[in-house]
């Protein structure tokens, strides 16, 4: 074929260049010209397609996209071929930096079982990587899920990515009604595109991170509505202060890039959000948490979500790193257990992207649930000692921190200004 | 006290047996004639409370009545009286049925350090016994809360009363109303008594039983409406046919007793509850559930409650004894781990008395979340062996079964009619 078009061309300048041949055989001349032009476009959607591909080769996806390839290339600039794009960027990312952590934890645990001598290489350790599972939903999209389980670091690491365009139900689009969205009351078309992440270490002393970052698209008889939402929130089992700060500050900073008014506003709906009211106690020590967010501009915000979604690897990672060898007993187990335990209860019974999800007729169950810890406990009237740093822990989640010190240096700059 | 009573009674008889000497001081023969029919009153009012405090002592509680016992006294044909007193007895002989068990268990286990050498006896072993707590409400009422954990038998064994009065706010009245009652809509006064358990036992071969009997009255401007509600059900991680046969015909002769059209009514409904739809399997095995009981009559319901409350020792205790010493390994324990997490699940998701509670303000939620495991896990993407024991199972959690062959029998007995 290639070579075909080829022969085709260099026929095709042969008769361009004897020109005073051209006027005989104009026919001839016009195939050949329509021929040349052909192959431009094909040489165009060639390099591409390739570019594409590179993009994809580069990027190192768990697995191909759900939207298929030639699709995303030709919608390019939409903002759901970019939002597909971007939480499979970091998806991968996340999921090879969590491995990385593994690999090196059973570096001195390897066998001469696991070394291929053809390749003198040791294998990598089957427990040490993500399992991938890409699935397709039977109503439209589909959606990629990681999971890493019993690894040495990592007791339980799932990271979602789905990719879902549909009819929203009545009783959906109802529940953005009551959060304010202008919708006509009817079913509705929608686009849902999003990553979503939770990592249950297997040392007490390193918290549970979760994040989700997700963009949504509705159309009614006035047009598409589209918006952002999103957060990143820090669940630790022992409280360690450097900890809490290293990683607000760093979602700080993604926040300060695009608005100073975005992170106080953002950590405050955190802490709202992820409240375990019954028990009159925060899930962890929050972080941000957005939704709605479809302003100053469609471009912008997606800036925004990129930013607080590349900040997810520098916020965690080096907090992994700083405890995951750190030593630990079976006091301390039981007691990352009971607070799993917490943990299901908030994602159970207050969680609205889990009920929302579960409620969904056809939910990919598995996906949705692989939030939820691999080991869990409840004890009836579980008691910590005063003073103990359980007790330490249950003071900031009975009354969450400002850990930057805003309001503090909000009122300070007040006090000058006056 | 009593001396002076007695002293003045001796001297009213004196003056009515000299009777010549009334008309000579008839005011102090009323003042001895008085204190004489308070005297009887008195006796009266100690033999009343008497006979209550023998009822009580007889009966062996695990508290104190929530209601003061002058008042159940006062109070004793109110059915108000009747299922607090039912609801405590049931209680305090499900929770010996159970010690009995962990006793025997511990049994050969005991040591010089659990001898009483005064009184010549062992002592029982701590783990074996039921906490007690006995808790107050604010609003009205309370409750007595008995939890075993970590037995040799049981790994945990919750068994709650709850007696509660106060108003019944309008989101409540509205979902009772949603049920089909006809009720004012705005706060109404209302009286809940229930007794609620679930246990969960060490040996994977054990099932799970549940069960929750209750009485509940609201007032409205036309009156004081009344009903009961209720069920066991079973939760098996290993399937035993002739288990679930005797679990559903020991709830079928309770059922028998008052309509034999109970007994299939409210086994389908109790598979049509007990169901984690995102699963699109049920909870256990079944067993009877009913709400809105308030047929034929009062009295007779209340008989029917107590029936099918009567049934739970018998139902299960067989069960426990039959399987507790089963050999097991560590497959069979991951499995019921795993089952656990579906409990879990089913629990906060979709139990409307969980719900209900943990969205009543100042709900005391350790004696809600009793019912859950003291411990649970969330494998992603478990796989079961085709053709195992677990697949047994399965099957009959996705396809409920008729235990006792009624719909066969019936149709049997319409083809015999025919």
């Amino acid at each position: 074929m290639t070579l075909k078009v080829i022969v085709r061309s260099i026929r095709t300048l042969s008769y361009v260049g004897g020109y005073k041949k051209i006027k005989d055989r104009p026919i001839k001349l016009y195939c050949a010209a329509l021929v040349g032009a052909g192959y431009m476009a094909y040489n165009q959607h060639k390099k591409n397609t390739a570019e594409m591909k590179e993009i994809i080769q580069l990027s190192n996806y768990m697995a191909e996209p759900i939207t298929p390839v030639d699709q995303l290339e030709k919608n390019r600039d939409d903002m759901k071929t970019q939002m597909e794009l971007l939480i499979m960027r970091i998806q991968a990312e996340f999921c090879r930096a969590l491995e990385k952590e593994e690999d090196e934890a059973w570096k001195d645990e390897k066998t001469v079982d696991e070394y291929d001598f053809d390749n003198d290489i040791y294998l990598p350790h089957p427990d040490a990587k993500f399992k991938v599972d890409r699935w397709m939903r039977k109503e439209g999209g589909g959606g990629i899920t990681c999971v890493l389980q019993d690894g040495r670091v990592f007791e339980k690491a799932g990271v979602n990515i789905s990719v879902v365009s549909g009819k929203l139900p009545p009783a959906a689009v109802q529940q953005m009604r009551s959060r304010g969205k202008k919708l006509e009351n009817s079913e509705l078309p929608f686009f849902a595109a999003g990553v979503s992440a939770v990592i249950h270490p297997r040392n007490p002393m390193v918290p549970t991170i979760h994040f989700n970052y997700r963009y949504f698209e509705v159309q009614d008889k006035d047009g598409v509505q589209w918006w952002f939402g999103g957060g990143t929130d820090l669940t630790p089992y022992y409280l360690d202060e450097q900890d809490a700060q290293h990683f607000h500050l760093t979602l700080k900073h993604a926040c300060d890039e695009h608005d100073t008014a975005y992170y106080p506003k953002f950590k405050k709906w955190c802490d709202d959000y992820f409240s375990i009211p019954h028990r009159g106690e925060r899930r962890g020590v929050g972080g941000i948490f957005f939704d709605d967010v479809d302003y100053p501009s469609q471009q912008e915000a997606f800036k925004f979500v990129t930013s607080c979604a590349e900040a997810v690897v520098p916020s965690y990672i080096p907090i992994v790193k700083k405890h995951k060898d750190a030593a630990y007993g079976y006091y301390e187990r039981q007691w990352q257990l009971v607070r799993r335990g917490r943990y299901v209860e908030f994602n159970l019974i207050y969680d609205r992207g889990t009920k929302f999800g579960l409620h969904t007729p056809d939910a990919r169950y598995e996906s949705i649930l692989m939030s939820l810890p691999l080991n869990a406990k409840w004890e009836y009237m579980h008691e910590i000692k005063p003073n103990s740093p359980e007790a330490e822990l249950m003071k900031v989640l009975k009354q969450p921190r400002d850990w930057l010190n805003i309001e503090k240096g909000q009122s300070q700059a007040q006090r000058s200004t006056a």
